[in-house]
């Protein structure tokens, strides 16, 4: 492919400044935040503004045959984002409008490089909640809330980011424009495309545009923190609590080495003797009742301290605490490999137990914090680069953590994606005729195979 | 063809019982419950009961390229289960268990042949919640729900059944057997197939095992009625009632002619004069609170009476009615054509209204009953099917409502799938881009065009 040729061509349908060629400054979009996943160097990277520039980029793609990586703010943590040698990297964070706001028919349309806190924020000022909250809401692009399909802390009642998209405008491989979806509250014409981007990863199609389902702003949350002697004793709170019907706005767990590590890094004053703090929050009429009657099971399933927060600030700096876990955990050895194992809730004992042993066999430090309401675990493994042998450890404990999930009936990604990261364990998590099926579809979507190339399957 | 040898080939892997080909018995299972759809003579009929004996007849309908139509409870409104001459009934009716029901991990798994009604009443008896609650609730299949990803009255809180599958177990057309999603709250790993099958009408797989989510079961509801002058004053309430963030368990329009349609087949004594009844219920722990904030908004937007239901059993009468309606409808005149387009529900009154005037245009009765709260109406032209003149004038209106409710940014169906029936308007509604795209999908599942085929698109 002629490099020349290429930015040649996407200057006759861009302004001057949306093409990036200076290497100095690609290679500060060559990566999202996952670690170990190869990235190349592209050939330019574009800032389109514009639908038209999108189909414009896609086209002169289309034309050339370059591949194309569409991205996000880079907050990904599986490499979906990474950019592969001569690849044009599209990046969609100046197309960053917020389109529309309607109360009545409760919904949003944006542009996909709008930040997820803008929007949160936006939505809220008119009493209107938009859930889906990664801990890097702060930072992270709806588009690529889109792309991965992105989880958080209040999934366990408000669910994933998949729940609230509506409908999209698409530009496709050969720039052609497709809308999907609705803006109504129901609509089932024709296969559900819209669902079928959610999650994507870049592979089919350049969302441009997203119509997002709104709620009514709930009261403000209320938390509890309650300690646990045993993870086990932790997660029977979790089963008790979600079989007897309440609806938590979050319900997380931390375990020691997590608690450690953010007392470490930002002086909470979590309790460090404790082997698992579970954090439960309502933002029910009344979540002070709420809150008791999970404390009641608390203490039975065997709780040693139950600690309601009084007020919303005590609260928010609990849930602080949780969100700053990732980070803090890679404070503890340098680097982590941060897994994403979900598995059936009745099973999250099982499976901490299972990290614990890998941990133990390994000689390594896993700190594990968990969305546990959703049996959604981020075992951390936590190991120093330049120790080859420990790091050679690290790896086989990741795959050892996702192979366990599986025995148990989880999928080896609850809401980070499979990008590059995971690419194999797809293979094994999905088997051959369903990963036939995501060929096919693939090739429906990008017959010349430029959108994404190499990531995900 | 050879018939003959169809009937041979299916024996060999089915129970004598499970192949029916008289032709008086098979001629009850050539279509669903909508009107003006062609439905052909079948081959034969099988009633496979397990998903090895659904497996054969896949194997066998792609050796002898047979045409399958696959059937539920036969309840649909749009003719996408009826027959096709020379094809393969291929009815899930006898898969009929309830594999599990479990109340930790929240979720149902069943064959596609339970009824709803059956489910919602086991799951109820756990403590636990089906939200989704087609009209036809008491007679339709959880297999049929999701090959028409079927709404129902509490979706305006509750969402569809397309919101409550998280995984299936899926025989494909050549017989080779898919999973698809998962059994846990979250789960990102490869294309969302699950959602594709949703609401595909049989057209991609046949959908043997679903894994469905269920919720806690909520209070008791409790429900008001509110008299309008107007259905422009009903439609301004539904839209003051979202927009200050109420969460109604439901929110159901009933225009004069469905509220005398329903008095005159079960005597309810609804109030004939008005011109809109508009129901409204909560299972909030404080119904009666939420119901009179409601009763005040719609005071405020001109409501001629509002009468809350004092006990739970009045409340059930009000829904009673509401369920009525179509049935009730089809009496008027004889028959009914029945359209379910959905509109944002700031337009609501623009479509309530543009269907009165279609209605005077053309000299016809129309009843109108609606999940306002959702936008969803079901416009239902009454006629004389003797009467040549008024027949072509319905099916006239009837698309014409179709071609309305897309003018104010809507759909064609909000719930009851394009079958035979809307395949024209699908078109219409998808575009060429979409609908190249959907013809790719159905190549990649089918490509051989043996499931359903001449169905939706």
């Amino acid at each position: 492919m002629d490099s020349a040729k290429l930015i040649e061509r996407l200057h006759s349908g861009l302004p001057e400044d949306a093409v990036l060629t200076d290497p100095d400054v690609t290679v500060s979009y060559a990566h999202d935040m996952a670690s170990f996943c190869e990235a190349g160097t592209p050939a330019a990277v574009v800032l389109p503004r514009t639908v038209e520039q999108v189909q414009h980029v896609m086209r002169t793609a289309t034309e050339l045959r370059v591949p194309v990586v569409p991205q996000g703010a880079r907050t990904g943590l599986s490499g979906a984002a990474n950019a592969s040698d001569g690849c044009l990297v599209l990046s969609l964070t100046k197309m960053d409008r917020i389109l529309e706001i309607d109360p009545v028919d409760r919904v949003a349309v944006v542009e996909p490089g709008v930040i997820n806190a803008t929007l949160s924020r936006a939505v809220a000022a008119q009493g209107l909640y938009y859930p889906p909250d990664p801990s890097s809401w702060e930072m992270c692009s709806i588009g690529g809330n889109i792309g991965t399909a992105s989880g958080g802390l209040c999934c366990v009642k408000y669910g994933v980011t998949a729940e609230y998209v509506l409908g999209l405008t698409v530009v496709l491989a050969d720039g052609s424009l497709l809308n999907t979806g609705r803006r109504t509250a129901k609509g089932v014409a024709g296969y559900d495309l819209t669902r079928l981007f959610v999650g994507s990863e870049g592979s089919l199609g350049i969302v441009v545009r997203a119509t997002l389902a709104l709620k009514p702003e709930p009261p403000q949350q209320l938390a509890l923190a309650a300690e646990f002697p045993t993870a086990a004793a932790a997660c029977e709170a979790v089963c008790r609590i979600m079989a007897d019907g309440h609806a938590p706005a979050l319900l997380e767990l931390m375990d020691r080495t997590s608690i450690q590590a953010v007392n470490a890094m930002a002086n909470m004053g979590l309790p460090e003797t404790t082997e698992a703090l579970l954090l439960a929050a309502f933002d029910t009429p009344e979540p002070a009742r709420d809150l008791a009657a999970v404390a009641r099971v608390c203490t039975e399933a065997g709780a040693t301290e139950v600690v309601p927060a009084e007020t919303a600030a005590e609260s928010d700096l609990l849930l602080q605490a949780r969100r700053l876990t990732l980070t803090a955990l890679d404070r503890v050895k340098g680097v982590t490999m941060i897994d994403d194992v979900c598995v059936p809730r009745s099973r999250l004992g099982e499976l901490l137990e299972g990290v614990a042993a890998i941990a133990a066999r390994h000689d390594l430090t896993i700190g594990v914090c968990a969305h546990a309401g959703d049996g959604n675990t981020h075992p951390t493994v936590c190991f120093d680069p330049a120790d080859e042998d420990e790091a050679a450890r690290a790896r086989i404990s990741f795959d050892e953590i996702m192979g366990l999930g599986l025995e148990l009936g989880g999928t080896i990604t609850g809401e980070h994606g499979v990008g590059l990261l995971k690419k194999d364990w797809l293979a094994r998590e999905l088997g051959p005729v369903s990963l036939r099926l995501h060929r096919g579809i693939k090739e429906v979507f990008d017959p010349l195979g430029l959108l994404n190339p190499g990531k995900v399957f």
